[in-house]
């Protein structure tokens, strides 16, 4: 293997950007789907793949989701084509004997509350960045949201509380003339160390 | 922007592997710091970029991380050409002034270590995923590990405590020869649903 295209390379971290204001152009479901199954693809601790979703389209969806985001983000959500919210299913385990047929990995979850719930929060973080990074590859562009309140996103999406909610994502064509510069980055010696 | 190649989409979802054994094959230190720089340009809340990291490459570093590890992930990192541990600070925030300018985003965390914890955890989760996608983008292969014990190399490697580990990741090229069938992944209906 070697690099990938510098152009690519652009899409998906150098250029990209983190949209609030939104093109008035059409998001075919098909390519947010494409990328949600080419996310599951990216690696989960013993292929556990928590992440569960719900993707706002509709004006009653949206009329749901609203009054759970934080002021600063309801205009963000109203105009988005598209909100995904980015949860997790707190009984993931249940699907191992199918995703990690090898070994009896459901038994490590089942007596362990603590363990389950930091795997499934930190697991669907990772995919929800993979889903991320594949809705860009696309073509796409994403708003990654922490400004909300989990438990009334929760309770109007999922009543049965099974899953819980990670991060809310708002997907789109972004309006590159609504930006403002890109905030500074930590540098590598900052950040990281060799030993 | 369109869809990226179909070869670039290839080496970052769907031919990578999470891999256990290596080629014995130089790796430029230079390639992994351009992929953590490049990860460092992913979308995180308030722009935190909670991630911290240690790059073991030594014989001394690895004989010191060793240890920490369960028995069934000894030898990968004991082989692994560099095994990152990805972590974050808990002090993120103290940079907020200088990464986020525009709002006194440090006084949304000096008061609420929980909102702190849960932060720099999700955060530095999405960023060790734009990790492994970048560092796959640069030509490398992953393998990230939760099978550790946390608190030892907290220990070992964070004697203030200020930094906790959040996963490691062994990276270097893989030995496509020792891979075992992809395991099955959950369709599109199993996990998200249109509203």
């Amino acid at each position: 293997m070697s690099m990938i295209e510098e152009a690519a390379l652009a899409q998906l971290f150098a250029e990209a950007r983190t949209f609030s204001r939104w093109l008035e152009r059409d998001v075919p479901d098909g390519l947010i789907e494409s990328a949600l199954t080419m996310a599951f693809l990216g690696p989960t601790s013993g292929n556990c793949e928590p992440m569960r979703l719900v993707l706002v389209k509709s004006a009653q969806g949206k009329e749901r989701l609203l009054p759970c985001v934080s002021s600063g983000n309801s205009e963000k959500v109203s105009t988005a084509p598209v909100t995904a919210i980015v949860a997790y299913d707190t009984l993931f385990y249940e699907q191992l004997p199918r995703l990690f047929p090898h070994t009896d990995a459901r038994a490590w979850f089942t007596s362990n509350e603590a363990l389950a719930t930091e795997t499934a929060f930190r697991n669907s973080a990772l995919q929800g960045a993979y889903f991320i990074l594949a809705l860009r590859a696309q073509g796409l562009d994403c708003g990654p949201m922490s400004g909300f309140d989990p438990q009334a996103v929760d309770e109007a999406f999922f009543p049965d509380r099974r899953c819980r909610t990670n991060f809310l994502l708002n997907i789109g064509y972004g309006d590159r003339d609504a930006l403002h510069a890109r905030p500074p980055r930590l540098a590598f010696d900052e950040v990281a160390r060799w030993v």
